[in-house]
């Protein structure tokens, strides 16, 4: 079973679609798993190939449980992203008409896209949280709910219906999943990659942040996402989980992560895999002196001064 | 009903304790809500006085709902902040022996703290989520489930018992509530001071954060807290909510925060407020230059160069 | 005679020129002295209104004994400074032909600016230094030297005839002057302004310099020049002569001043003065936040933040 | 020939004296130059093994012509150093007094060292410059002038007696003598090195000069001399001649050279050497992480997170 995709489940929910655009997934038995630490817990396992699971959600930030899977335990690998645009259906049993509709369900990460929604057309309408999308499609199936926001495809799946579709609070609602599997070599280098490091630094005196942002800046290496997060070692005490531009095969991002290694208390390498939906016009030209030839022309001449040819 | 505080309810949960360590606590009526927007906006619709929310969590890092609706809508202000240790009781119906435990219930928040004693102590319990811990301690009182962590004082009320205390999978578990109101004159400075702002950049381009945090740097004001948020406009754009020593009176503080309001897109200011628990030893010598008596001296002395008297 | 100008003489030479381009300069008494020290001093003992002498040229770098002078002693203040383009011509006695030269002169400073000329125009010709061009020229009115180099209207003074002109080994060879008195209100701004102060750290730990650039950096003022000065406290101790973009009375180089006032050891402010022959395309746009406008405009924000109404 | 040593003469200066505290110069012929740039090409042509010049004094600053002799031409190298402790004898004809003295001499760079000790001893005497203080002592000799100032050791060359000794205005007036040879391999790692560089920046736009300190300070190298030099491009263009602490074979080091190989216009090496006259307690411990173990082994887990093995 070790060619198997585990991911966040059910089945039918914004995860598994996001997973299918992805070609080898077409190969691989894809298994749904309850929860975020489950899904990782079977690719450290060795039970599942890998595991995908949402990151972060451009509504409520980081997704934090897969971070803090990510920052602990075992070393896991993200190798490939996914982008997906994230817009809700009201699922009803057939029949049921907006002014019937007295309970509604989602997952609570849901509520934040459809509240004003809600407040508009159903400003009575009492939430309770489900499970998972999913999960609250199947209990307005059973009866128990009136209805539930989830994504449009998992109408059929539940006998249910779409009354509205295209629902969002905000513009742009997007959510990043990552394919996270057991350290091995990284993804060759596509010219728009993304490396993902978790830092900790060794003390927090004023200035400690700025430091380690100029280990990515001196070397020309574009941050793309700082999100901290708790130590566990009481209030106040953070690591810094942080994706960067370039792939670890970049002259200037292996520079950068062996900087970060040797200042900060711990680093751990999440991986280096292509961007997603990336456009002509998100590749930023490299600063200049930041190319590989660059990298290594400068080498080569440090080598001749040390020898004393120049 | 103006000289009421919200809190995020309901009663008997570590917000409630955490609420009555304040002074002030004491003469106002308490008032439980559903939840943190529910408490906030009491407070906007000037039916409460002032809410108090959890804000950041050792374990969990910053509580999203309660920074994002500081972060957006009508402005509040921070004027107190508050530390509770946090620590687990199970509480069962008199009688119940951990062997009768199937099930275990309490807010999710509650999860990781919970949840490595779970796994050594009742690894075949099936957990599921309540609205909140008193919710729980409720919910094993009508008998729905077997168990439920929360503060063991909550016992009592619903006519419980504890059958272990003691219980936090992390050491130095810690929640940070914050006493919110709107907008007025902050607290006098006590020489032990936080302020909190939200930032919202101009752009991203590569350094932009640095210099954010050298507007910090450069006038000697300490970071203690640095959260990124979604600002809502797509995957990778973020805000970030800091907390830095000092208090807007300061003038180093005050400085500090014109600079931001210079260079960056946008500034919420949330509060200068005491700080929670400072031993002395927490409290930082200020860095050559920067108390306030050296800011008057300076700006005299650049008044002089003005007028030609040096 | 306080409504005389001292400068560097004697008669006839570049600063002399430069100073007569100075419109103020046909209404004063121009005084020529032996040195930079002599015409310094002549400022601070009242005996004259104020010095001109040379203080940074394009082939020879700051002129230090100019900076030193006022680095040191009584303080100073810098109100204008003139940019004279620098060539040469070689003067001889009527009738004298470029075969007949064996030997020339002029001030040592003249030397790298000709030496090219010499080595290909006259071989074989032995150079001696004089105290002045001006003196040089005189020398070979009395027949003590052959040829000198000195600027082409000293020609006529000295009963010389100018063999060769525009005798200059660099392109845009280029001197500046400035003309130096006691402390006084600044020229009004212009619009193209500059700043000069200089800076003692209080250490030099690592990164110090870099500390002292950020006070300017982080407020958008720009930096002209910077040249270091032995302190005289032993090899390896320096202090700072810096010109920055900007005047004293803009909020941005005025918080800049500040920031100096408060971190460094010790700061003399030189005056900010008009920039010379600033042209339109070298006058940068200000980077955005750092106008007086919006430095006002975060002055009154803060200022509301610290009373609650925001 | 080429077993000798140029240096700048003439016999008899505080250079041959500098230049014999190197053990290496007992087994050269020493051959005085009559200007650094002589000495220099020397070197250059061959004709001379290595050149002996001042570099930097603690009263006047950095050698210009030493300097601008180093940062142009045909690259050279920096093998050694030397610093030497400048006091100054006043010598005279045998029988002379002190109020038989109407003029004196010396080299003026020796001017500012006396200046006050003239001012309190002789404030009548004529100072006239000569072309090196020996020479100024053989003047003395033939009658020329009363008495000048040279190092002590003078005094027996040119029949002359010091009627004072240790004559200097600042404490501590010390010059940096360098040896200075063709490219070749630096001199060995002795754990108390510093190297030379001179940059050329891309373009002056605000920050520049701060970025280039960056590279040195994100690798914990710290600077000892920063010292600006016309690039001959018109007023305003400079060049930095740099040292810092460290050799080339020291891994920060070299990255460092690497970074500013790659981020500036051109970069010059001018050598790695050992310090002189270090103390113990002038050798800082390196800053955490910038040690060649701590280089070495950050590499080693980049290339191990390269190949998925961590």
């Amino acid at each position: 079973m070790s060619a198997s995709y585990a991911y966040l489940g059910p089945e039918g929910t914004f995860t598994e679609v996001a997973l299918r655009t992805l070609p080898e997934s077409a190969t691989r038995e894809l298994v749904p798993m309850v929860s975020v630490p489950a899904a990782l817990d079977a690719v450290r396992s060795g039970e599942a190939e890998a595991a995908f699971v949402p990151i972060e959600n451009s509504v409520e930030g980081g997704i934090t449980t897969t971070l803090d899977e990510l920052v602990a335990g075992e070393p896991l690998m993200i190798y490939r992203e996914v982008l997906l645009s994230i817009t809700f259906a009201l699922l009803v049993r057939p029949g049921t008409a907006l002014s019937d509709i007295k309970t509604v369900t989602a997952h609570p990460a849901a509520q934040p896209q459809v509240r004003n929604w809600l407040k508009n057309h159903l400003p009575d309408a009492v939430w309770e949280s489900s499970a998972s999308n999913a999960d609250g499609a199947r209990l307005v199936q059973e009866g128990r709910y009136d209805a539930a926001f989830a994504g449009e495809f998992a109408a059929a799946r539940y006998g249910l219906e779409a009354l509205e579709t295209n629902i969002h609070d905000a513009e742009n609602a997007q959510t990043r999943f990552v394919l996270v599997g057991r350290p091995a070599r990284p993804a060759a280098p596509t010219g728009a990659d993304k490396t993902s490091v978790v830092v900790w630094q060794r003390d927090d005196h004023p200035g400690t942040l700025r430091d380690l942002l100029g280990e990515f800046a001196v070397r020309g290496v574009n941050l793309m996402l700082l999100q901290s997060r708790p130590t566990g070692e009481g209030i106040g005490n953070y690591c810094f989980a942080i994706d960067a531009e370039g792939h670890i095969s970049d002259r200037r991002v292996a520079e950068t992560l062996m900087g970060l290694r040797r200042s900060c208390l711990k680093v751990r390498y999440l991986g280096s895999y292509p961007r997603a939906q990336v456009r002509a016009e998100d590749v930023r030209p490299l600063p200049p002196g930041t190319s590989d030839e660059e990298f290594v022309s400068a080498a080569d001449w440090v080598a001749r001064c040390q020898d004393g040819r120049f």
